[in-house]
Parts: structure tokens; C-alpha cells; sequence
């Protein structure tokens, strides 16, 4: 006899996993019920490692903290940030999915402009389900979505559109600013719910937000470096930008497309602008170096993998940005560790089971 | 005495013309009166000059019909179309403002979804007269409207931003699709607000469409040229099309920005997607080439003017898309007196006293 009221099956129930950096208990997902639920959670627990992290009933999870990071990845663990949610990026490459979704535990469910919740989680599935446009703008934003479609003068040899490796949300009430705006506007929050997603154009840069973010691991994964961020790292805050940029010269060199805005979450808490500038300032004035390498960034057709682009992108930092300052060539050194390591968990089924079972499981 | 309820001055009355292509009375000017009536208009009537158009009473206008446009180019009226609405822009040609407003007449005054009645003009200034943002994408959208700014891994060097030379706004009802989507969607209507305004990067091209748009004349003017469809020609319903590639490929050696997004007006009435085809076929399969010649056309840095820049590019048209099909060595032909047209009535102050003296007024 069937259940009499099964509870419906989510998108890829069985191909996400949900990544979560944290230092506290996880009282936040209790609002995440509805939709988390069915899913498995990699819990990433940064900081004190003796820490017992609380997670609420019910929730399937993995959790991986500083000692399982150290005995899994041994002396390439040093590619994983401590003490910053960069971290998370541990929980990418031990995942075994096809798709992940990343989300801070700051961050709550929103509502759409008719009050009613937002599953953030079904509109990032979505969004990366169906195709993107990266090589012409259409104006009514996704033309795959209902009501919509290409508009005149979109050649209709681009309308079957490019694969979507990267979905990024965004956030309602406390807007992603940096220190010094956030000193600037200590009281703004973001209260305008835009009704859009859209696909950030081949040859175009953004700042990639970490804090609602869903991706094809298959398609990008081992691009999804947060690099080194926090404790004995000159810089902070800058994870999920890094992260951003590599992603986009990578994606346009392959033809993915990255789409951006629906969904929003609610983002909870402004966190401290003073501790911000701190880790930030570094950043502030290296990224106006930063964007132009990018920006002018080529990858060669030879790099036809996303490891292999990777590894030239690294080589190419160390070249150009090595000047800069000399936490770069540390950087890229730790970006060539990451692939290794990447490779080390995923491309061997031996290594694969020994990390499973290793693994701190729930 | 002053009096004692004037009516408040819109913003730019007096640096603005709203231009109007029509071969129908302007009934529909009646809904705009709250918006435009402190404006002056600038209407080109197309077709048959022995007709009369109505003009509703109380709007300050002049008139063009093919009549005055063959006396005031003389052999250069050949570069205006005919039974087409690229005959617009001879508007924007005579226009002694630096900003102009273009509409088509099945356009109404939209609402926003509170209710209430949106001024695209007004909005249209405002992104005017504010800076774009294409050499970086913000993931908030515009950063200078209320509530917004540049979010984290956002350069302070490009927050400036650029001039803003064009606005194009949006379509609610029936949205702007060619003729194979509609005969595919004949009932799809656009009900989707998307409460945003945002630049199109730098290196992008879109499909401009001129049912509702707003450019600075002196910033891009002359790039504005809607070709040669219509009476005699192989093609229609590219005008527009044509202007944004050749407007946005200025745009963006220039260093100038192109905005999209809000506002919305009301599209009343779909076009025959019978008779649109006929017009289209042609274009949606040389658009096919046409774009990819924009993507990668570029221009050298002695092109310091639009000018410039456009004769340049009418260079390139005839060199590369000429094998496409002979009508481009015409298009060719005729973006180079559409220039020599716009300098005779823009650049010389006796050649603009006696068009403004022969031309027809209200």
C-alpha cells in the first residue's frame, strides 16, 4: 500500500548537495525545513574544531571540520582558508553530486512581492536546468521563461542558448556591500525585488557572491575555488570574488553561460564594516589590478578541460599578478594544490570509497 | 502676479524633443498630455503627404511630411526610408536638442504595479542623466538609483561609471517579438514587471528597438540612423535593429553607455506577422552575419567623433557584409549621406536658420 500522502519529490533531490560554512548551530535551517528537507547538507565547520556544531532533527548531513579536512586532504589541505567561509569550497570537491548549492547561515527565507515564501533552491535548479545567453543580450531578460522568449532582432542561431554552469542569487534587506560602503550607508537595505534572472554576458566580469550561489559541478566545479582567505592570509572577503572571476574567463572560454538574480533570500545580519575593512582593505586596491588581468585574461584552445584552464589561469596569476604582491604566487601554488586535490577525490573510484568511508558522516 | 497654480516644469522641457513617426491622426497623444504636453514634439509623417494628420489641440509641434523632407535634403532625402518608421530619423536630424524621446503612436501610457501611470519620459531623463556602468556588471542593477549602489568586488576606479548616450525602455501587453515567434505565440503578452534599469556591458550586443527610446543627441546622434527599409527596399522592421549594432559598436569605442530596462509603456496593438514577414525574411537571415560582423568589428583610435566612427564603419559595412548582398553596398552608401545630411543641418548656424525657417510648423 502507497503512502496515503507522500511528500513530493523535489528537483534533483538525488543530484545537489547543499554546502554550508558555519562556526554556530545551524538553528537557521529550521526555517529551511520546507525546502532543505529531502536534501543532503555538507556541513563545513570553519574555525575551533572541538566545537560541537548543533544541527536540527531531521536533516540528513555530512559534517567536515578542520581535523576531517586535515586527515582527508593531508598536506594538501593547506588550499583550504581557516577561519573564513571560504572554507566551504572543502565541501564542493567532497561532494559527490552533480549540482551544488551553497547558502550562508545568515541568510532566511524570503517573500516574494505577494507574500508568499521563496524556494530559493527550486529557482537556482532552474535556472541552471535551462539554457543561458551569453552572446547577445535579449531585453526581456530569460527568454526560456514563461511568458517570455526571444525578442526581434535575437539571431535565431543563438536561441538554443549554452549550457548554465553557475546560478547567483541575490538578497533582500542587507545588500552584499563592501567596508566602506557599509560605513557609508550603515541603514541601507535592499527592499527592490526584481522580478529577473538573467545571463551575465560572454566578456563581461561581475562580483560573485558567495552567500546564495548554485552551480554544475560537472560543468565548473573544479573552477569553484574560494582560494586563501582568514587566518595567516593578508586578506579576507574576497573568497567568493576570486572564485568569480576565474569562473567567468572559464565559462566564457567554454561556452557556459552564468545567469544571475531570481532568486533572493533574506540576508539577515549586516556583519561588523570595522573587522570588514580589515579584511577587505588589501583587496580594495589589489582589485583594481585584479580585474584588468581578467579582463584581458585568454586561455589558450588547448585547455579544453575545466582543470586545464584552471592551471593555465594559475600560471598566468603567478605571472602577472606575482608582481603585485607576493601573496599571489602563494595563491596560484595553492590553486594547482586544489586541482590536485580535486582530482585526488573525484577521478579514482578507489579513492573515492576511501574518502566516503573516512568522511565524518551524521 | 504669479500665477497662482503653475504647472511644475518637467525635467529638460526645453533640451528635449519627443519625436513621433506616424501616417495616422495622434489620437493617442491625448493619453500622454499629463507627460508631454510642456514638450515639443517633432512628428515625421510617413506615406502619402497630401494627407492630414490630426494633432490633438494644446501640443507644440512641428510636421515633416516626405514633401518637406525631399525640399529641406534635397538629393540627400534619399537616405530617409520611406513607408517605413525608420523615416524617424529625419527627426532626430532636424532636432536642434541635445536629447530626444522617440515613441511609437500604438503606445500608451503604461502602469507600474501599484497602479499608477508611469512617466517613461521622466524615466527615460533619469537614466539619461545618469552614469552607466558598462565596463563592469553590478549584480544590483543600476548602483545610483535610491536603495542601490555597487556591491562588494565592485572596482572604485570604474564608479564614475561613463555618460549614458541611450535609454531604451521596455514593452508591456505586446512585447517585440519578429514574425516567426508570433505566429508561433500569437497570445503571449508581456505581464512581467522587472522593476530594473541596468547597463549593457561594454562589448554586448542587443536588439534596440525604437518604440520607446531615448537618446543624447549629442553623445550619439549621429550613430542613430535607421537605414534603409521600407519603399524600395529588400527589407523592414531592421531600423532599429540596424542603429543599435552600429549605435552600441560607437557606444562602446567611445566609452559611452546604453541603459535598458525601465520604462514601460503600453504596446497596444500587435503588427501583422503576416505582412512582418515578408518585411523580416530577408534580415533574420542576414542577421545571422550581420552580427557576428558587429561582434568583432572594431574601430581604430583615430575615430574620435561619431562621425568618424560611423563613416568608418559604413567602410566596413561595404567591405565585409557587401558580399552578403548588394543592398548593404547601398546601406553603405547611404550611412555616408546620412552623415553628410546631418552635418549641412547641424553644423553650420545659416543652414540652420533657413531649415528652421522653411520647414513646416504647427
Amino acid at each position: 500500500m502507497a503512502d496515503p500522502s507522500p511528500k513530493p519529490v523535489p528537483l534533483l533531490k538525488d543530484e545537489l548537495d547543499i554546502v554550508i560554512p558555519t562556526i554556530r548551530n545551524l538553528d537557521f535551517l529550521e526555517m529551511w525545513r520546507p525546502f532543505f528537507e529531502q536534501y543532503h547538507l555538507i556541513i563545513v565547520q570553519d574555525g575551533d574544531p572541538s566545537k560541537t556544531i548543533k544541527v536540527p532533527e531531521g536533516f540528513d548531513y555530512e559534517l567536515y571540520n578542520r581535523n576531517d579536512i586535515n586527515r582527508i586532504l593531508g598536506p594538501k589541505a593547506s588550499c583550504i582558508s581557516f577561519k573564513d567561509s571560504a572554507c566551504r569550497c572543502f565541501g564542493y570537491m567532497v561532494s559527490k553530486k552533480k549540482y551544488i548549492y551553497t547558502i550562508d547561515d545568515d541568510c532566511f527565507v524570503a517573500k516574494d512581492p505577494s507574500g508568499k515564501d521563496i524556494n530559493a533552491l527550486e529557482q537556482h535548479i532552474k535556472n541552471l536546468l535551462c539554457p543561458a545567453t551569453p552572446f547577445f543580450f535579449n531585453t526581456l531578460y530569460d527568454p526560456y521563461r514563461e511568458g517570455a522568449d526571444f525578442v526581434r532582432g535575437y539571431p535565431f542561431s543563438l536561441r538554443e542558448g549554452a549550457p548554465t554552469a553557475v546560478s547567483h542569487g541575490l538578497w533582500l534587506n542587507i545588500p552584499d556591500y563592501d567596508a566602506p560602503t557599509q560605513l557609508v550607508k550603515p541603514r541601507e537595505r535592499n527592499t527592490r525585488y526584481v522580478d529577473a534572472v538573467l545571463t551575465i554576458p560572454k566578456g563581461t566580469l561581475f562580483p560573485m557572491c558567495g552567500m546564495n550561489l548554485a552551480f554544475d559541478r560537472e560543468l565548473i566545479g573544479p573552477a569553484m575555488y574560494f582560494g586563501l582567505m582568514g587566518d595567516g592570509q593578508p586578506i579576507g572577503r574576497y573568497d567568493d570574488m576570486w572564485a568569480g572571476w576565474c569562473v567567468k574567463v572559464i565559462c566564457d572560454h567554454l561556452g557556459l553561460g552564468v545567469k544571475t538574480g531570481l532568486p533572493y533570500i533574506w540576508h539577515s545580519k549586516a556583519s561588523n564594516p570595522f573587522v570588514n575593512l580589515k579584511k577587505e582593505y588589501k583587496g580594495i586596491f589589489w582589485q583594481e589590478e585584479i580585474i584588468p588581468f581578467f579582463q584581458s585574461a585568454t586561455l589558450p584552445k588547448e585547455c579544453t578541460s575545466v582543470q586545464k584552464c584552471y592551471i593555465e589561469l594559475s600560471k598566468q596569476v603567478k605571472e602577472k599578478l606575482g608582481a603585485v604582491d607576493p601573496y599571489f604566487n602563494k595563491l596560484a601554488d595553492a590553486m594547482v594544490t586544489w586541482i590536485e586535490a580535486w582530482d585526488e577525490l573525484n577521478n579514482t573510484s578507489e579513492q573515492t570509497s576511501s574518502k566516503q568511508a573516512n568522511g565524518a558522516a551524521k
